[in-house]
């Protein structure tokens, strides 16, 4: 049984009554929002019983927990080596990354995902598309080869996977008209295979083989947005919300199959659409989570995507999305190098806690709080502790460490120039007058 | 006569016309902006002249022109070196400042300001505080230093000013039971000055003779929020907002006096309470532009201030700032470098871009579309021309160079899995079909 079968015949499982320990919530919150369908745990029993060095530690997202982010790595054919793969993976856990996908085209996949599942303890997600057709033109994709694809990598344990079945056949006059067309990879395969075949997407027409596929393993889905804009000019066209439509009716199906399910959304969008595009996703998807791939907000900045997305990102978890698939400063330019993970992880694990903060959550500012106190004590190394990446705040501190003889101050205004010392001093003198 | 009274009379200046130039707007439409007090351009008579080996261009800042950005560069008693601070008037600049303030509180301040002043095209602010007290201790600050020194900036060529004239000594208990109390240097040191002679902020007191000193070199105000909070905790207080009061007041005497001015406004501010303070300043300072440092969105990222002030920078432009003062990686921790200060400006300039195409600016999207095109187009050339950092996209983009022997995809899928490709050969296959 699934989380969410279980959840809809009342059971708390041992999964949720980790993710209501590790969110500080009730066990029943868990259970209900999953119920709901508002929740998800990704968590194949499979990994969740453990596979090698590490086993799964369970992950909820959701409107109702704390916001999540994924990382995505693997190798490409122009850079393929299963070691690096899993330094990323190292690094984006190591950085905030709650989630991880293993987006591997290049290099032996079965085997670097095998890899990648024994040694993670967060969840993997997976386009099973590319392990379908990395040998062979996507004209010969079968029906059959769908199938068994899925039915192997639920079988590895991989947690979530990304489905194009939203995209249909009639939607790519939209898609072609656009100014970028179609950027999603599984996208644009499936609109190939249906254009040369004059067929209908295989993706939507044997969901209920996947479904029944994916329910065996509790493997949860992540529809995906084949037709998300690749620029802000494509953005909340017809083309998104045709797709979006159709990826309601899987919410649909899905949960009758009693398969957990999360969907997919843009992608590039100008700031002012967030809103309306997170409203409009928890109306069409009976409120299933939204993951969110940035939005980035503007296209001119390549090299600063990190940026860019996390902008986006903070707006859409503040007005409904639950998760966020990260952007790397290599976005639009190259495959992502450990540094660039880092630099992914950090900028929207700041999207993420500023809108908890922003949403109220309990207990959110909490880390804020704590460092803010430090800063006031002029406690460098708790504060340097209570950083999130301390690390990098200690190399920018240290760059001057030589040139003060104490510690109660910073090289941006030195000793005598610190506001808050001076700040420190008005306060004492105040505090004596009025004694 | 400033170019606020200029405006007032219904003259269009020289200054105006480059405005309305620079912004593709009526020149009647800058000058009736600048009569109702929403626009300001920052330029004095004597910088405007030109000073040495170039002269200011003139820059418009409010709310009907594109949002602008200040970079904050200055030497610390820590480390101090005028071509230093040269290098960093150059990389702002060159990475999208639209004006720079010099907060130089260590070296030769007289001298670094002049020789900064006949090098800038942009527009150069100061904190005329700084000076006043550099070799001496707060408590002997008199009210003729004050004239004096605003008297000597101003003839230097000094575009706009920070008072620090709206905290007043009944503001201060208000201040000192915040966690951090006040993070303002020029309010810390008021406040501390208040304390020690038990007097009002002479600033406050003095405000309309400091006026007659800027209208006679037309130097703006920028008047400083003194109470700005230096935490989230301390957002949005009686301390932030009884200042802001009296900011509001200022407004109306500064133009009352023919000078031009615009506000000051936070600091750190949780994401959902941006909106309102926008809102909030816009009516009480009857329309002045809006000056915001950041605003931080968490407090826990020390190292990559950049992005929580970006994402805060971004809503406040959207909803009402009109000038973003930029947070560099090094905020909280160290004096900037020049690295650090391209890392602060690309950051808001992303901001304050994504913000003008969220507020519908016409054209400003343009950019974006060119790139998008280029990007179509498989036309590398141009899509790193494009890019507001073309030299960060194409040093990421040709890590990978070596292993790929065509131009027309990136290392992130490679050539085979790119979905451009794909999307394009659809596209194709599609209008063979309609033919």
């Amino acid at each position: 049984m699934t989380q969410y079968q279980q959840a809809t015949t009342g059971t708390i499982t041992a999964a949720m009554q980790r993710v209501a320990e590790r969110e500080g919530l009730a066990p029943d919150t868990i259970r209900d929002e999953i119920a709901a369908g508002r929740l998800v745990i990704p968590a194949n029993r499979i990994h969740l019983e453990g596979l090698g060095e590490d086993r799964l530690d369970p992950c909820g997202i959701g409107r109702a927990v704390r916001t999540k982010i994924n990382a995505n790595i693997g190798a490409s054919p122009v850079s393929s080596c299963r070691d690096h793969e899993l330094i990323k993976l190292e690094h984006a856990v190591r950085y905030g990354a709650d989630a991880v996908m293993d987006l591997s085209t290049g290099g032996d996949l079965d085997e670097t995902r095998q890899f990648l599942l024994a040694r993670s303890t967060v969840p993997i997600g997976t386009v099973p598309i590319y392990s379908m057709i990395v040998d062979r033109p996507i004209e010969d994709l079968t029906c059959e080869r769908i199938l068994a694809t899925c039915e192997a990598q639920a079988r590895q344990g991989v947690d979530f996977f990304t489905i194009h079945a939203g995209l249909l056949r009639e939607h790519i006059p939209l898609a072609t008209r656009r100014r970028l067309g179609i950027v999603s990879r599984g996208g644009s395969l499936l609109a190939k295979w249906m254009t040369h075949h004059g067929r209908q997407n295989p993706m939507y027409e044997m969901f209920d083989e996947i479904s029944a596929i994916m329910r065996q393993y509790d493997v949860c889905y992540s529809l995906g947005d084949g037709l998300r804009p690749g620029c802000l000019a494509d953005a909340s066209d017809e083309a998104q919300f045709a797709e979006l439509d159709v990826l309601g009716e899987l919410v649909a199906r899905a949960r009758e199959a009693g398969v957990q399910v999360m969907v997919e959304g843009p992608g590039h969008v100008p700031y002012n659409e967030i809103e309306m595009n997170m409203t409009r996703q928890q109306e069409v998807c009976h409120g299933a989570p939204f993951y969110v791939l940035g939005p980035i907000v503007t296209d001119a900045f390549p090299g600063y995507d990190h940026i860019t997305a996390a902008i986006g990102a903070t707006a859409a978890a503040v007005y409904g999305a639950s998760f966020l698939c990260y952007v790397t400063p290599a976005e639009h330019l190259a495959l992502p190098t450990p540094d660039d993970v880092r630099a992914g992880c950090v900028a929207h694990k700041i999207a993420a806690h500023a809108a908890d903060i922003a949403r109220g959550l309990r207990g959110a500012r909490d880390r804020d709080d704590a460092i803010s106190e430090a800063r006031s004590a002029f406690d460098w190394t708790r504060q340097l502790e209570l950083a999130f990446d301390g690390e990098a705040a200690r190399a920018i501190r240290s760059r001057d460490a030589g040139k003060q003889d104490t510690d109660d101050f910073c090289s941006m205004c030195g000793r005598d120039w610190c506001a808050m010392r001076i700040s420190r001093d008005v306060a004492e003198r105040n505090a004596e007058a009025s004694s």
